[in-house]
């Protein structure tokens, strides 16, 4: 079947929010925003691809720094707005950062504490 | 601190993406959006409001069905337009359909199961 039936891409502006979940320990990795083609794409390769927003562009997540994501479950939502993605992340990192995960701000009270894992440096990475 | 001053609001008209996690499973419940009063109030009684785009109005979940969220851990994303919840779920289910969480649907090859986990009867619950 066509599974982009499942996914309401009208309710802003032709993209849907995606959530990159790590397959084996449930850690929320990311969050970003797929249209239709990145759906497809993210369907038909086995990895995840996004639509990157501040590009305008399709992004297949670790086409530069080869930390990609291999699709391992894909979920929708009740109301067909969210993917849910359980994946392998390549690498062992998913933010720009070099973090493990793109959350590793907690609000503790009155203080923020950075509790990420630091898995790579992103200058080296990025060659930036 | 004021912890608004780490989100970015600007990016979707007002909104930010707001992820339940169950703080003991590590379920993903639910995705849905915040506005910074929302924000605000969530931090402040330490259960979870979300904004409602449908209804336009702010929504303390669980306010019908008393299946309320118990902030157990906050965290924001790298860009800050995401904030990730750890909950605890009041009577064991997120979804509207009375379902432990909304992500029931997982895209199996070609076909859809339905594995969700049903919790309560939402005609009894929603008394529709």
């Amino acid at each position: 079947m066509d599974f982009t039936s499942l996914l309401d891409f009208s309710k802003a502006g032709g993209l849907v929010t995606a959530i990159a979940q790590d397959a084996t320990s449930d850690e929320i990795l990311m969050v970003a925003n797929m249209n239709e083609e990145a759906f497809r794409r993210t369907l038909e390769t086995g990895e995840v691809v996004y639509w990157s927003r501040s590009r305008s562009k399709l992004w297949h997540k670790g086409e530069e720094s080869g930390n990609v994501q291999k699709v391992k479950g894909l979920y929708i939502d009740c109301d067909g707005d969210v993917v849910l993605i359980k994946v392998e992340q390549i690498g062992g990192a998913a933010c720009h950062t070099g973090r493990r995960s793109c959350f590793f701000r907690r609000l503790d009270g009155e203080s923020v504490q950075d509790v990420g894992v630091q898995v790579f440096d992103p200058d080296e990475v990025y060659k930036k």
